[in-house]
């Protein structure tokens, strides 16, 4: 198969939580339980794993504030900063399609 | 918790396989064999079950073209064509800033 870099953004951007995290970074950088509260359902472990990746990937920088107790700050790189884009379009696409029914949970089509 | 339409599109599109149909329904409806390679390394058992809860989304609709041997084609609905100002900007992201490595595998940075 031929690589292709639209193939692999979208690789990256399906992975769960992603584009949560992404999302709640781009309104500035944040300890591991402020994002944990932001980004909302995915458990601490999975977290971890999923900050680490996107350290990995560079769209992300891990600063460590102090080792005990334990505390990091996380921040979007340039590169993670430029998803904001995608956010936004997505953002833009939520709130146009997606309407609440009668429990406040969003459909297409309301 | 309270319920957000941009949290929610993020939660529709982050499923594994969906940006990807998106995409490549985005430049005309098809059939599922031609669809599954386009999308490329979905089996076919997780493709139809996504496929349906697209159709359910209300995303897209499937059209039953032939009974034996079955053949449906699937097209984008009107919020899923609407998702093309996502796909664009994923795409203006990946070719900014996705760079091939020596095996032609595209990363943050080359």
């Amino acid at each position: 198969m031929t690589y292709c870099p639209v193939h692999e953004a979208i690789q990256i951007l399906q992975e769960k939580w992603t584009l949560h995290i992404i999302r709640s970074l781009l309104d500035g950088p944040k300890g591991f339980n402020e994002l944990s509260r932001a980004v909302g359902g995915c458990n601490s472990a999975t977290l971890t794993h999923r900050l680490e990746q996107l350290e990995a990937r560079q769209l992300l920088t891990k600063t460590v504030i102090s080792y005990m107790p334990p505390r990091s700050s996380y921040a979007l790189s340039e590169a993670g900063v430029a998803l904001g884009g995608v956010v936004d379009a997505i953002a833009q696409w939520g709130l146009q399609y997606l309407h609440p029914d009668a429990e406040g949970r969003f459909h297409v089509g309301g």
